[in-house]
């Protein structure tokens, strides 16, 4: 499976720790038609994970790109593991 | 770039649509260590993009997938164009 490999790719040594990836892409009909919908989600994406799971400001990395009509997003965030987790793992 | 060409492999002709594609993977720590936090942003994501875009809810495809510590989601959304962009694009 492509998607997952790609995933996959950035795998690090098996150490405690936990990743959430998100990638948008946004393929337009017309170019400059709409306003940039991949930057009005970015924020609220975000606000949502962090809801969610304990996210270190820092540990996020956001990567956005246009390439005629398709413009994309990355987000790449470390997530803190929960110490019962980490006592599992050692 | 790798993520974009991902995106564009499923490319359709020249059309007057828009499409958003969300990819979310996340590695866990320790299998088993956290509740499916996937199919938790599933739903909140959804609801964040329908804030924003018409969406018709039979042109969402959702596609979840769990590789060992891997779990991803896919999920690729036909975006009604506006009725402007229609008619420029014609």
């Amino acid at each position: 499976m492509k998607v997952l490999s790609l995933f996959r790719r950035q795998s690090s040594a098996p150490v405690a720790r936990e990743r959430l990836q998100v990638l948008l892409a946004h393929e337009r009909a017309v170019i400059g038609g709409r306003s940039d919908l991949v930057s009005v989600l970015r924020e609220e994406i975000l606000a949502v994970i962090a809801k969610h799971v304990s996210v270190d400001r820092e540990k996020i990395r956001v990567k956005m790109d246009r390439d005629g009509s398709v413009a994309t997003l990355e987000v790449d965030i470390e997530i803190r593991a929960p110490s019962s987790e980490l006592a599992l793992s050692a």
